[in-house]
């Protein structure tokens, strides 16, 4: 992503790998700081994950497989079996994180398959190049996204969107916003509505500084002004992120998605999820049996920000004792989205059979 | 209102005169300080209203009357010629607080146009007793409200209303907010969803602490989940206020009520609008016509509250040169609303006609 930073322009990833050295941007403290974090163990990487340095589903995912190769450089002198106790025992810290992301599960099973053959060396070269590879696997799933939903946007699109599902969620790119990047380079005349995305307001702390880094015309609005814009005739597009995605299609995302979606449809906007296949599930057969987490009533009563001497810092909105219900995310039921965009191109209804197939392309018959 | 204050209970107007002084709670300082506001004189009023310690169309309108009261007394040891200017002088100040709420203007010509007859004495006594007849109607609108919206209220009903309508936007009860308290006293057993209501967050500084404060079973949830809580079958009724009513029925009202009642008809739950007759505006045929203010983006980028220590404060969500739009109102159109709540009864469709005949009363014909 494009970032203006000391007065240069550089093009940056949220998170790397430099040797057995981990290094992101710390998403905490953004859009207010903007600090490279250094972590030189897997434990660091841990306690960056945990305190949320670094966000999103697919970042999280290649933090964990960083993880992974960084504690197999750190065991390379031991023994084989004291290596493989060490790597073991560091995807364990790494795995119990976060409980619900489930791309981080992923990215560790995969490094830690490939760190159980040949000696300590072929090992953990080989967990170095899996966890490159993820990371770059991410990049091209964004990339993807970003190509065909791009052909999904008209010059002079005004397009909403909601919480942040930008480069900062990924890699890089993003996956709502891969396709508003794509359009804005390709010169495309696009405006962009930024939903605040009330209570940690992703939207103004992190999808808002996205666009604005990369010089893309945007407004901050709140949730509670995204339909009046539809209702005005001035959204064109709608495009948000996902959590998990069930077979039919009904989507989890962050809390306010269901209402964007519905004003979406009453006011016949095309409504589109842009997630790369390993945020579906196809084991979920539909958004019922997703369970909705519930997070602490705090992040409702209180909002973080930085006071007028730049000091981070937080104030409390409501009266003591308020009782407050913190639903973190919403379900989507299918029939308002009008399609996915996804790494395996655009999944237009019927979902469940075409969410099939993304996944189990047929083969070529030979008679 | 019911007030627990400093151990205590009580039961308060949100203003009311005492002589030539008006009392008022500060509400720029709820729900972290409860303070009670000594006004000596017109122009402590101006400025009272002008930043907002008191707000809420009812309540402004009453604080506009009590302001001219305030005046007159002032006046009274001067010669009639004096006393008119000192008067109209005053009333044009108040006028100038805030440009949009109707009522203000509606008071303050009332009071003047009873102080242009007889001599002094005559006129301070027949302004102050106006100012008192304002209060005492605004007081009996919202118990009309209060019952006529009760009666709609079943046992048991999951509720959601969004901003203030409340006892703090009138001299007591408040629109939304008075058949809530009603159904409530009535021994009926009610939850209140109380939408936070971004920008400015009324429902969390005001509607939440009205609630906390009466003892009424209630949430404080962010706007983004009052869909989520609709779609899973938890709320049976939505009430909100309203800014200005056209003659069709279409309602000015806090940005996000459109978002509300689209959600709340597409789950096919009833909402309705709460309003005393003066909020109507029969010479606005339409919506469309009415005129959307918006208001300074700093309400975007910045929200208010007590730090840690109690300080009252606020904190910066966004980046700097972040580009906001703030929209402070929206129109719902009439075929949203199930009806309306008002002090002359329970309109319901169609909408013109009954809003038209709420006014103009048929005469009983005698032939």
């Amino acid at each position: 992503m494009r970032i203006k930073f000391n007065g240069k322009t550089k093009e940056l990833w949220t998170l790397w790998r430099e040797g057995g050295t981990v290094k992101m941007i710390d998403q905490r403290l953004l859009p207010h700081r903007f600090e490279i974090l250094t972590l030189t163990n897997h434990k660091e990487t841990v306690e960056a994950i945990r305190d949320m340095a670094v966000r999103g589903a697919g970042a999280i995912g290649v933090a964990g497989g960083y993880g992974v190769a960084q504690a197999a450089i750190e065991a390379q002198n031991l023994n084989l079996k004291e290596f493989k106790k060490y790597v073991i025992e560091a995807a364990d810290r790494l795995r119990k994180t976060r409980p619900t992301a489930v791309n981080l599960f992923h990215a560790i099973d995969r490094c830690i398959r490939v760190a159980s053959k040949g000696g300590i060396t072929e090992r953990v070269v080989a967990v170095c190049s899996e966890a490159d590879k993820i990371a770059l696997e991410d990049l091209e799933a964004s990339k993807k996204m970003g190509e065909c939903g791009n052909a999904l946007i008209d010059d002079g699109f005004r397009i909403l969107t909601h919480c942040n599902a930008g480069a900062l969620a990924f890699i890089d790119n993003g996956s709502a916003l891969a396709p508003i990047r794509v359009a804005h380079r390709a010169g495309k005349h696009i405006f962009v509505y930024a939903d605040e995305t009330r209570p940690r307001s992703q939207g103004a702390k992190l999808t808002a500084w996205e666009l604005q880094q990369e010089g893309i015309p945007y407004a901050l609005i709140v949730d509670n002004a995204a339909g009046h814009y539809m209702h005005l005739g001035e959204v064109d597009f709608v495009i948000v992120g996902a959590d998990r995605i069930a077979a039919n299609g009904d989507t989890a995302n962050k809390i306010g998605t269901y209402e964007k979606a519905v004003l979406a449809r009453e006011n016949r906007i095309p409504f589109y999820v842009a997630a790369p296949r390993m945020t579906f599930d196809l084991k979920c057969r539909s958004g019922d049996k997703i369970e909705i987490e519930k997070r602490n009533p705090d992040e409702v009563n209180w909002v973080w920000g930085a006071d007028e001497k730049g000091n981070l810092t937080k104030v409390r909105i409501s009266a003591e004792g308020t009782n407050a219900l913190n639903p973190s995310f919403d379900v989507t039921p299918a029939k308002y989205i009008t399609g996915f965009i996804t790494d395996a191109g655009v999944l237009k209804p019927p979902f469940r059979l075409n969410i099939h197939e993304a996944f189990h392309p047929r083969k070529s018959s030979k008679t």
